[in-house]
């Protein structure tokens, strides 16, 4: 059973100003919230679900914490057009004072406002063991729950930072910068990389050129036919793949 | 001026019956209307925006069919939420009848359900020059409003067949065919290939497998943490970067 009053106050953790708040987020579908359940378990702090998925999830050790629900009580849940199954509230993951950028590759997002592209990108993260993403302040919110759901359960395992970049790269000085842009060096013809800060840049705008500035080099995708540029997400996978060296 | 009907029978042209009826599409946006009008001027049919667009659009070889709308008119021709100044009717592409693989790389679709997926492939294969894309009947139609957004004008550009997959494929015996699986080659050590056939499957299902039986080959995108899988757009963007040998 479920309260109006409750199902008001889950609704509106979809936007920024209550999930800040309440220091909670939500996560909703079976594959998310059961990749949750594994890799934060601590971090559930209740399960709204339907009686299948509770069956499917009997004696999980956070069960005390599942509240079975009516397919219309989900609905009432539901950030999303077709409800699936579940919905969790989660804590948000605890934020780290300082970013340690040494002996690793990282990835620097400057201006990625689309949600389906951060969240995707920080799966992609996860998919090359990239361990953390440097998002420029502006970039989507990642708890928004479009995020949320394109990270597919990877949100939990990607540390991300917001900060204010260019301010932040100035302080880098011991660490390379690769600014991915249109014309620079073919990242198909480079060394794979053990170390250094990738960034990529908003899909209309690119990298803001202060920051271009600020990078040791510029790395491209060649391109062979007509398309005018990438989406930002496709690109990040593509870097990845080339330079990753892990 | 805009009648109400008409806005009515544009606004039809967003569901895959009235296009087919019609042999027309909507296309939406400065960006995307602006490349069909230079990459298929001869498809374009009517193009509606208001002044601003106009003004910059004037002199256009295809002005005639320019037609003034208001803010509040191309709202209700639009299908986006946030309508963007200009919004073209646009014939159809014409539909060859053979299926040429010889001597190229054609991308190939297995149930693409998604139509964000399906443009952004599309814009991918644009970018590595790849000219044609087989899909599965069941894929996305690549005229959906949504398809058409996402491949950012790169639509003209790409041929597209759709065809009963498993069958088309049975007869393809003077070529290779790829399939792009979990398990594999790994694609960051294999040659660039001059023809071929790849195949990318649907998400969350994969390639269906009496599709891979069919296979010469599969390949894969190495994984070095812990995401399950790779959104299926960035996967094709990851294997082209490195096998198109263009």
């Amino acid at each position: 059973m479920l309260g109006k009053a409750k199902a008001k106050y889950i609704q509106s953790l979809g936007q920024k100003k209550h999930r800040d708040e309440e220091g909670l987020f939500i996560a909703e579908g079976p594959r998310i919230v059961s990749e949750l359940l594994r890799s934060a378990p601590r971090n559930i702090k209740e399960v709204y679900a339907v009686k299948e998925w509770l069956k499917e999830n009997a004696g999980h050790s956070r069960e005390k914490d599942f509240i079975e629900v009516s397919d219309e009580e989900l609905e009432k849940l539901s950030q999303l057009k077709t409800p699936h199954q579940v919905v969790a509230v989660v804590k948000k993951f605890e934020e780290e004072d300082t970013i340690d950028v040494k002996g690793k590759l990282s990835l620097v997002l400057d201006t990625i406002r689309d949600p389906g592209n951060l969240g995707t990108i920080i799966r992609i993260a996860d998919w090359f063991d990239v361990s953390q993403i440097i998002c420029s302040n502006d970039c989507a919110d990642m708890y928004n729950p479009k995020v949320v759901q394109a990270t597919m359960g990877s949100i939990g395992r990607v540390k991300i930072f917001y900060t204010g970049l260019e301010k932040w790269l100035q302080q880098q000085k011991d660490i390379r910068i690769y600014a991915t842009t249109l014309e620079g060096k073919d990242i198909s013809k480079m060394n794979a990389l053990r170390e250094g800060l990738i960034v990529i840049g908003n899909e209309s705008q690119g990298i803001d050129k202060n920051i271009i500035a600020l990078a040791n080099e510029k790395i491209t995708i060649p391109k062979k036919g007509s398309a005018e540029s990438l989406n930002a997400a496709v690109a990040t996978g593509i870097v990845l793949s080339h330079l990753n060296g892990k």
